[in-house]
């Protein structure tokens, strides 16, 4: 029995069941999908059922999970959408002020620094998924204020990745003025150099490998060629000490504009492998969960940690946008819609427990946190702006 | 660096990178990509450059990509044209025969009885996946012949997974006539009621879910269903000491009737998971080749393993068609046509190796006369039967 539990075809089939019963229950509550799939694995994990562990299979198959999620969020976004200074400023105030709160807040409930330093960086984050699918949603994906929402988010993202790796820095170890200025340059040099030859030659590249022989007869071959963009990227932003998913992102976004006529369409690839092993990953975050963590304190802490999250984001998101011109009700809109933190700062979450940076207390905090700004969010938007019915 | 080696992101991009210089040089070579895959695979593997080994996530990406693999050649195979005695009777003979002159060929070279047992096993196989591709690219898969070979290496397959799974019970430890019936007893009541069960309800329950509410909102929900369905029927076989490549190959079966008008297409989503990871899995065999095992005493065995492959499946499938009333030379192709191994003598070879049931000598060599007997066979009825161009 031992050995049946721990054999592959177990997890998987496990996960998968599980991730169901996530979306079963995500449609019951009328919540997102990733919401539902870490409620059932927070059922299943060692804290209630105990059915599954966080074994190293699992945490193998998370982490491709999550490059392979973020490589599929970049495909959706053009970088030149990105490259805009009015976004660039909701975004960088929008970081800004809720990592202050982050960090305060987790030292005022008495967290040490390395700890009070990751929830300062997962606060950081917003939802690109999220945010997107929930003015999907409710029809307002071409409007003023959800054009700047996600603008703002996409940057938001590489902010918040950024900040994250420069956490995983300071906190591993001591770290000096200069080596935190040389992380930043080996970043930026990354993402211009990452993007440029992405744009300009790999996705050209794909085009031609598409167009050539090989591809005709093989065409599975361009599919196989675009993953193995997407992990290599993934290599070379660890080996600059960035997280693993801001190259795959990045590689996603290099790449949306390739155009595929004979072989496999890799867009629709990655998304079949993403429908499957993203499931896995967010059902894998709610297995982390250790309920038992979750004391008055912890408590108290969340709610605390979850008014700060969605505050600090309204503020640094909505003045920013009322300044730069756009309406009240827009800029209020901006604010409360950059607050979901989801998949984002979970990764950041997980991340840090991984490495033993941050503790079960905190990482639940952060979980429950993402969970809620993600819940609170849509709600708020349909009932005092949109007033719409909830559009499947 | 020794980090960089063994994270995830390196060991992805390394094995897709190696998987696309496969193809090139099947492409090259004018052979299977599967043969391309291995090759290149022995190149960067432990016996020669040395650039990755078969670390345990090597491993468990492998597994899951022969479980998808045998789970998409499944789909292709309806249930009933298999239960048809004629090609039962091929497929059975052509079962027996070199299962026998594997054993013996092996004892004669002087490998101790449990090698002995699985070189007979891994000479029952005949692969699906390339003869198949074979007859296609001659344009003759409507043929009698044809038939006859793809419905026989159907049953062959279902057998020869049999005898694995009845070899490894041997092997692994003292086994009694009664416990032997016992394996048959169940793996039978497994197929007839996994494929009864798969074929009238959950083939059906996958169409309901199809037309729910649920995959209206979620159309990724019956790919995941479908995949939890490989999974799980994967696990079965594996509890009751079958295969898991047995359980996925028969699920594959079970829902390949299923008409899915809502969801995503469930198996061009296999497809897209068994284009990577069935890639990765024949990287991986060729990664767990150790050429310093090729001592002359091996390579002798490895000529004379072939002969006895290709002349005890030409004997055991020929002779029983053509006393089933197929013409001379009908018979003659479906005895040259059953010999390539393929990937299932590979699976053989690697699971014996994987529990230690086998040594390196013999790995390797049941991986070469898969190889050689693959090569071989498109050469012949190519330059002898069909005398048709390379159809690409």
């Amino acid at each position: 029995m031992e050995e049946l539990v721990s054999s592959i075809e177990f997890q998987m089939s496990l996960l998968l069941f599980v991730a169901l019963g996530g979306y079963l229950l995500a449609s019951r509550i009328n919540q997102s999908v990733v919401i539902g799939e870490i409620l059932v694995g927070v059922l299943i994990g060692p804290s209630l059922f105990g059915l599954i562990t966080y074994t190293n299979f699992v945490q193998s198959i998370a982490h491709l999970g999550a490059i392979i999620l973020l490589f599929v969020v970049g495909l959706e976004f053009k970088l030149k959408d990105i490259f805009n200074v009015k976004y660039g400023i909701i975004a960088l105030v929008g970081v800004i002020v809720p990592w202050i709160g982050g960090f305060f807040i987790a030292q005022a409930f008495g967290y040490t620094f390395q700890n009070a330093i990751f929830t300062g960086t997962a606060l950081t984050a917003t939802s690109i998924a999220i945010t997107a699918n929930v003015l999907r949603e409710m029809g307002q994906l071409q409007s003023d204020a959800a054009k700047a929402i996600i603008g703002a988010a996409v940057i938001d993202d590489i902010l918040g990745l950024l900040a994250l790796s420069v956490s995983q820095q300071i906190v591993s170890g001591s770290i000096s003025f200069s080596s935190l200025v040389l992380i930043f340059l080996k970043a930026i040099a990354f993402f211009v150099f990452g993007a440029y030859i992405g744009y300009t030659f790999l996705s050209r590249l794909i085009e031609k490998v598409d167009g050539s022989q090989i591809a005709r007869r093989f065409p599975e071959f361009v599919f196989i060629f675009a993953m193995m963009i997407a992990f290599l990227y993934a290599m070379i932003a660890e080996l600059i000490h960035l997280s693993a998913i801001v190259g795959s992102f990045l590689a996603g976004m290099a790449l949306e504009g390739a155009i595929v006529k004979h072989g496999k369409d890799y867009k629709e690839g990655a998304e079949y492998l993403h429908i499957i092993f993203a499931s896995i990953f967010f059902v894998s975050l709610g297995i982390l969960v250790d309920v038992h963590a979750l004391t008055p304190n912890v408590i108290w802490f969340v709610i605390a940690l979850t008014i700060v999250a969605v505050l600090t984001k309204f503020i640094g998101c909505a003045i920013p946008a009322k300044l730069q011109g756009l309406s009240k009700r827009d800029a209020l809109i901006v604010g409360w819609g950059m607050s979901p933190r989801g998949e984002v700062a979970m990764i950041v979450a997980l991340i840090g427990l991984n490495a033993g940076l941050i503790q079960q207390d905190i990482y639940i905090s952060l979980v429950f946190m993402s969970v809620l700004t993600t819940i609170i969010t849509p709600i708020i938007l349909r009932n005092w702006f949109y007033k719409t019915p909830f559009v499947d």
